[in-house]
């Protein structure tokens, strides 16, 4: 049994600062930015090219852990719903999902579209958006 | 800044009890099985119900956190990749992405399709697939 510490792999380079200026998804506006990989899991990076689409997994490092229900998108003309049924980051494991294309590959650094992070935030994981099952 | 330790919040249930006996992913042939989430965080279920689409993140707590690369799917005939492009279980954080749909709720318990996830594997948190940007 492993144990449930997570080690990141790697932190974000951003302009977004604040929670407040960042969007609720990649898609709604979020900047390019960097995701810099520390050397020692240089390995964990070979095959990855220009061009990839990738699940960026990160842990959202200010979120509130104790938050287990929320106005969906800070509405509050929205019901309260639980956090399983939202994306807010305030959870009780707060993991972020991000899918970003990658747009260069400079050593362990990658320069990549459409990721909401916040600068710093630390890298869990990189998983490749699967395909058919045929394609594997 | 949050502590960076995992706590489970809850655990599947599943006829799956063995590695050598799991389907590389959900829709290759996984069994049905259940979520069975902690009473603690009951509220965060509230608004989920039966038909809807669910990405599972799980902990994979029988992988080796040392690989950082491997023959894709475990075939030696294909070159060796950097996990990163990969979904080895194995990996240094062995968070496991699972898209499942919910058949029924039962309290605290979930029956999904499609969760190639383990007996025991520790549940860390489910989001809602996201739909159009218009329909959050």
């Amino acid at each position: 049994m492993t144990d449930l510490d997570l080690r990141p792999v790697g932190r974000v380079e951003s302009s977004l600062r604040d929670r407040a200026d960042a969007p609720r998804q990649g898609d709604e506006g979020a900047p390019d930015a960097w995701i810099v990989i520390d050397a020692a899991c240089a390995p964990a990076l070979a095959g990855l090219e220009a061009g990839a689409d990738v699940i960026v997994l990160t842990w959202l490092d200010r979120a509130d852990r104790a938050v287990l229900a929320v106005h969906p998108r800070g509405d509050v003309s929205r019901p309260v719903t639980g956090v399983f049924q939202t994306r807010s980051p305030d959870r009780p494991n707060p993991i972020g999902l991000h899918r970003v294309r990658v747009l260069a590959v400079e050593g362990t650094r990658l320069h990549v579209r459409d990721l909401e992070a916040l600068d710093g935030t630390p890298v869990l994981d990189l998983k490749p958006v699967l395909g058919d099952v045929g394609d594997r």
